[in-house]
């Protein structure tokens, strides 16, 4: 069954507390009242205060959680980010599932971030991929969008994407796009993956709405780009690096995807405060 | 509810497949058959193969699925790990929720070894903490044995750890661990997080089973550990970067406790490569 | 949680059996074998045959479920569709919900194909709607693409369709579909509904991928095919009866969208015949 | 698992909305508030309005939803039957939803309150079958009873039914009676399946609470009565089409079951206006 | 959500099981094999063979499974009543569960063929109640019939009994019973609770189909059977101990209905001698 | 899936009330209002007062439920425990549900009372086993502590219990400590079970934390506790009995465990007594 984030953040919950935080449990008064803040050890890019915020309300619904930036602000290390105020039991349980959230989650969208400075000025889109953390999908997803990045499709689901294994068993680009349109609701493309210009001649005699241009240098993609003239989108892919991307978003390609969006981010550094009342 | 693996599974085939492959249910019919294989593209320690399995087995039951490397093994870049024969819509639909999976362990387990190689030749034993991803908990656990770290607890319910705020509400740590250890099983021991060597001493007197020393420098270390001198199991915990393993490690210290054993791995670079029979 | 055709499966069971079918529980002995067969009463057009022999095998795994046509097929009146063998507990128990799974799926085909029909000849697609049964989504959609009809998105999530609500509060057509153009995957395309000749010239200039003619006669809608003159597909929405298609089909349009295909199926008659062996 | 009314909903709403609305999302603001009325299409009886309810609270716990009818309620075209008042999101997002529960639901009630009319005046009970939509066993069975008509038992749990298998197996109808008796509740009543007159002659000496005549013709039911003589409750059974209930009642059967009342109800016409604040 | 037997087993996994057997899976090899036998450390009725092969067989789906004996059978100290055969690891895992269903299933069957042996010779039914382990109802009711007891209602939507508030609020019993019973099923009988001679007469007045004695003495339960005089089933309730049973079995009553059967009965001990191949 | 108080919660009520309680929901109207009393019908010690009234709560989240006693309180027969508030339907609907599982934790607490009375002045620990009821772990072990004995491990994953099996296949006591010991977080103790000298000489020698004594007589329980000697703690497990309590305390071993704690507990004897207002 595809999940919820209310769903997700019940997992991580029980995973974290199971039977009991035998901690707490049997140290602090359930009626014992706390305050907590979230601060920035770094400068980063928040993401998933909501997730947070849900976190502490599936432990304690009437909790009171105030968050002082919203997601997408850039804040800077030692910057307070979220205050808390509830029982000091329910502040201790979910303090650690909370920053697990939101460490990673700001972390995708603090290199996003980066990322898509690489390429300001440009009208280059930098577009996610299916290398996410399983679980987290539309997550991740989310986080890159806050970064400032674009979300390739969601899954297998809502968007086309021909592989050289589907063409192999369609025989060829041609048919492929064309029996696949067939069957498709009129509101989903359909991309090709190209690795030859003969490839992208055919993809684009097919029509394809997008043609990826897979493992291609730079001279070979600013060819395809000037091939294709605008009749598809072009997205190029395959080990895309940082420091790539200016050149790639030079050759005049309209998308760039990027595994280590996703795939490469490392949590970032916050801390919460906590105190009894 | 607390998962299992074959719920987590289950949850990332759900979130990538959704409602269908529009791609391959279109262009794939159901008997073709095909074979792929997983190669290393890096040098890395393998982790998640039985997890990838489950993942194949649960699209297709019959998949017939050959690991040529055990977990924990060494890789070198270029090497064949899976060899997988199916049909190949399960090939196509599997793949990438599959790789996600063992490129994340192996990833925590790659890293684990690197740092385990640090401490060689010392008795410490490196620890990870509950900084894991949320529904991850005890598949990133495993990845880190798997690399040849060891586990803290698996989370609040299987370990008692008082913090400042348990001692603060209990009227010191005598009365803390006092208190908690009359209410837990008597098969969990208790540990005491000390800033100070007032408070090293307290938990000495109550007779703590680990203390742990939150962000000391190694002068203060090397004076704690002659203080507790073998009477309780000493723990460094905070801000643990691989630089100052070894260091760390000299201290006499037992165990080392380290967030970016999981919270900052990143993925290992594997693909598969997939063929129509 | 969205689940998948298995929970469906279960659930139905579930309902239909509970605590226990306390007529076959008490009177027949769990070895005795017995088959059956699934017969038309009716001609039809069969859909859900992999349904029914799910909801079997989710009883007897081990059941031998032998299908004699293939979904989309058509079925005369008096053939026999499926053999089962079986307990002949388990043909007992399983006989009424794999029935109203395979009527239900197999009415929505049969119209489908009836409505298909209608426009034989013309290049008009049909389409359904989201007027599913709630929880049958999947189900459903796929029982009109057997019919020969076509899906429209499968929900909110695979396609955007702006509405007139959207339109309102984006301040127009043109920034509605650069708004969400911004935020989208690259493989998803934009749909506005339109109501009168200025919103179709709007949607035109906006580059909207596919125009929706909204409850406008023929008259109109030949006149707005006209202006939009191929530059986006055009579908016809509202209040579409199976007397109307032909004319609609023949306006030039390239789709038609009909509820009826879904909310206003009847479950065709077919019945299962089971004997003790 | 059985699931509640709660479950199908979150079902519903996952089918539908998924991972995001794309084109609510990223064009309508969180905080835009708007309001809905439900109307009638048709003349209809009304029935689901508290699922409608609870589709929308499931999306946002405080929304104001008013109705205007009680389900039950004849209901003419052009009524207001529901106001609504809350964000324009959930209005958005929770339409179609609610809307397909409400019509078909009150589809079920409208048909089997033309059913109920043509018995007017007579002591027979119109109940329906086990022919319901999969996952819609309760929700159905109440709009039958809302409609007028009558349930026959809820699954194979909660009442016997003994059929000719069973009877076959068991050695005879007497048999057959005796040996389920004994076993089930003191609260539950057996029903006996009969085709001839001697086994009608059977079943009432094996003292029956209930015998149905399976696909008797009317000279025949009227035969049946007249042997069972009140001695059992009476039920007809067997392609009854409104037609044939006026005679079918006068026979002085005192059930007559209809599948139809389930299987061929087709949704009633309503829709839902929404606007911005 | 309701339950089956197999989601009772598993929730009973993960409770005992939960991340990992950290004693077997540390020190037993994954394809080190055992054998095991479970005997039964006393005399007893045993009950629930079936789901302890479940529980084996949820942890190793091929493993051996063999029972000597069969539900329902006397089995006298000493006696080995099942065989298994599988890996060592799922032996030592499901140990514990396996036999947690099994005594308490068998030590209610155990005590429930004890009270029936009270009453033996008499017509007299004895039955269970509603007071069942929450998440037990269904195993612990086929419990009592593998006893040679009988159930009562499984749940409140199997049967109707009429008790003092619904009476208050109904305007007395007669129109309860009319007012139920124009709602039910017909195969659904109408039970009312009575504690006088003027409701027992109402009750028959209104045709309920079994009256329920509530606290009556023996002598007023005598002359209850006599005022209902076969035209109503008569079920006594209330304080019923094993030492009662045979004088109320002779008062001529039909059913008497003891809560003791589920709530008070005790595990039966039976153990499980596990050993290495 | 591990499951929550609150899923079992929902279970239970599934369970009862299935599709629907046929007698209320046709006999009492939705707001007719009620109130109740829970009844001690016997000296008892309470537990389990929050989840009867999260089983109230579950069916109606306004209903007014004021404890009048707290969790271990001893309670006299005749005391009134609880008074609720809330709809007459949500009272009748969950009085059986709450009061099944107060009465079973009660009737734990209240045993557990009694046996913790029999060592009373000696400095023993009674603990609990894993022969709970499956599905109730942690509710059980709650009532255990509730009554005034401790609790064991929870279950496989929070204690190390080596058995004879393990130490068969690691070549003994020593090797297998010494495996197990490296594996598992530094937060869990090793206990090893005995049943000779010779295997109490040799857990001691591999600094087990904890020795149980398995099946040992006084005399041999004496002679072990002295082996010892403070060395680790001393358990004692097999066929406790009440009876034999008070001699196995003066042994002086640490720790008794008593499967009977759970196992044989019986429910108490509550009441609830309901009215309209």
């Amino acid at each position: 069954m595809m999940h919820t984030i209310e769903d997700l953040i019940q997992l991580a919950l029980q995973e974290d507390i199971g039977p009991g935080d035998i901690t707490t449990d049997n140290l602090v008064a359930p009626d014992t009242r706390g305050n907590g803040i979230i601060v920035a050890k770094q400068n980063l890019v928040i993401a998933g205060l909501q997730v947070a915020e849900k976190v502490f309300k599936a432990l304690e619904p009437q909790i009171d959680f105030e968050a002082l930036y919203a997601d997408g602000d850039r804040i800077t290390a030692g910057s307070t980010v979220v205050r808390i105020d509830g029982t000091l039991g329910t502040l201790l349980r979910g303090e650690r599932t909370a920053l697990n959230f939101i460490q990673r989650l700001s972390g995708i969208a603090t290199q996003a971030r980066t990322f898509v400075g690489e390429v300001a000025g440009t009208s280059v889109k930098l577009v996610d991929t299916r290398k996410t953390t399983p679980g987290w999908r539309v997550l991740e997803k989310y986080a890159v969008r806050i970064g400032g990045a674009h979300n390739h499709r969601m899954g297998l689901y809502d968007g086309v994407l021909i592989k050289d294994n589907h063409i192999a068993v369609s025989g060829g680009i041609t048919n492929a796009v064309k029996k696949v349109r067939q069957k498709i609701s009129h509101l989903v493309k359909v991309e090709v993956e190209t690795a030859t210009f003969e490839e992208v001649k055919e993809a684009l005699a097919a029509n394809a709405d997008i043609i990826m241009l897979d493992n291609m240098d730079l001279e070979q993609i600013r060819k395809a780009v000037r091939m294709i003239d605008k009749k598809a989108l072009v997205e190029v892919s395959g080990s895309v690096t940082r420091e790539r991307l200016r050149d790639l978003a030079q050759t005049g390609v309209d998308l760039i995807s990027i595994g280590a969006l996703t795939h490469s981010a490392v949590a970032v550094d916050l801390s919460m405060n906590i105190k009894a009342n």
